[in-house]
């Protein structure tokens, strides 16, 4: 087995990918798509991604690329509490902020109060921010303390995520490296066969009628138009459990399901 | 009246500003939060800012932007078709592919057909990928064909975002510069004042009710933690309409409601 993630080295899917599976060789893919084809060719492989982000929902990405998968699951999840610390040369000269998009906007609040005319520069990792940094001193960079400081920027504030930002990340595979252990939730797209007023409402009914828990909801475009959907469900429940077995039975009348994971 | 949009010129943005409005000048600020504080303190002012793409879903910033902000409201809606290209110097030569983030999102089955093993590099903007290009043969640039021609390179591939790739555009202000014109669609921000099974199934239940028709329905977290959520959606009607004003009345014994617009 070894760990596919997101390259560079120092990303947050890497510093996850080390503290799940210390002693895993760990292989940086280019992008995510390449990273889904290695797991595909590798079934004793797995990959390290995130999912969700607690303040800014779902990583779409991912959840395309899951969808469009033939055999690469989620087989456990792993939630990580992420802080980002801002650094610069030197503050008054700051004119531009560098970071992952991601950082950026789970900064927002925190740039907006102390840099509200700066310009956002999404770059390609919170370690290239950093660089930047480095070689400009008006690019201010939203990365890790330990990069900021590593790479000899002042770091100016920590904690610029703003409180309990914390990403989920997947353990993905085309293969159930845990087949022992018991899953508790399982998360699955619905797309729907027909278009139709009140679609979802109908779509909802079986989990209130057999109780099964929602824990999250999302709608996505289908790609196909504007005010098409399909929808992505966590549930509380396993594909052994009676309930989850009716709410399944049911929604095959009015849906396509496709299970992502269990975990 | 002035027109804000993100800069820099020459962005889909300004494109569809200067389609909109062709005799209004345009003002490019540094990033959403900035434009948004602009048009709080200019109430005669208008912002053109992308709110959803037809593959991808709403572009969840400025949605977020909405929510919070006191005055600033969609007054119009613009839909505009997305066209990107792929240039380099030399195809063969490129390693890495550069873009606005959205871009590469866009294009990625393309890119995933032609250049599997390239990394993708997030850029400030399609402009900004195009003149990496031309300072490194290592990199392609996902970016229009005329910026991917003005900066000399080569335009290798037309068209790769994928068919019907459409966003639309919201005009934005603190001001309704269109009292006369008649709404026909709301965008409505929920926030559920309790928080139980079954929850979204009985925010729905009015809209089918009183046959109210639901265009839109995105699940965004609310930010406080894993699992709880506030609820956009877009639907025919506005605030004259009598079943539509039902509809309010009964979701507001179910959650506090924020108006994002009438267009």
């Amino acid at each position: 087995m070894r760990i596919h993630t997101l390259g560079p080295a120092g990303t947050f899917s890497h510093e996850a990918a080390e503290k799940i599976f210390p002693k895993v060789k760990v292989i940086f893919d280019p992008n995510f798509d390449a990273l889904f084809a290695s797991l595909e060719s590798h079934p004793e492989d797995v990959g390290i991604v995130p999912i969700e982000n607690s303040l800014h929902g779902s990583i779409d990405e991912i959840l395309d690329l899951l969808y469009e998968s033939k055999d690469v699951k989620i087989i456990r999840t792993h939630d990580v509490a992420i802080v980002h610390s801002f650094g610069a040369q030197d503050a008054k000269k700051v004119t531009k902020i560098a970071s992952h998009p991601q950082a950026l906007r789970q900064c927002r609040r925190w740039l907006k109060a102390h840099f509200p005319h700066a310009e956002h520069v999404p770059v390609s990792s919170t370690a290239k921010a950093a660089e930047l940094a480095v070689a400009d001193a008006s690019f201010g960079a939203i990365s890790s303390a330990k990069v900021l400081k590593k790479s000899g920027l002042t770091v100016i504030a920590e904690n610029t995520e703003g409180e309990g930002n914390t990403t989920r990340f997947a353990i993905v595979s085309a293969t159930d490296h845990f087949p022992d252990l018991k899953h508790t939730r399982m998360t699955v797209v619905l797309r729907p066969s027909v278009d139709r007023p009140g679609l979802l409402h109908a779509l909802l009914t079986p989990f209130k009628v057999y109780d099964v828990n929602l824990t999250r909801i999302e709608s996505r475009p289908s790609g196909e138009r504007f005010g098409h959907y399909v929808f992505y469900l966590d549930f509380l429940g396993n594909s052994d459990d009676p309930r989850t077995q009716k709410v399944m039975e049911e929604l095959r009348t009015l849906a396509e399901i496709k299970v992502l994971g269990e975990w």
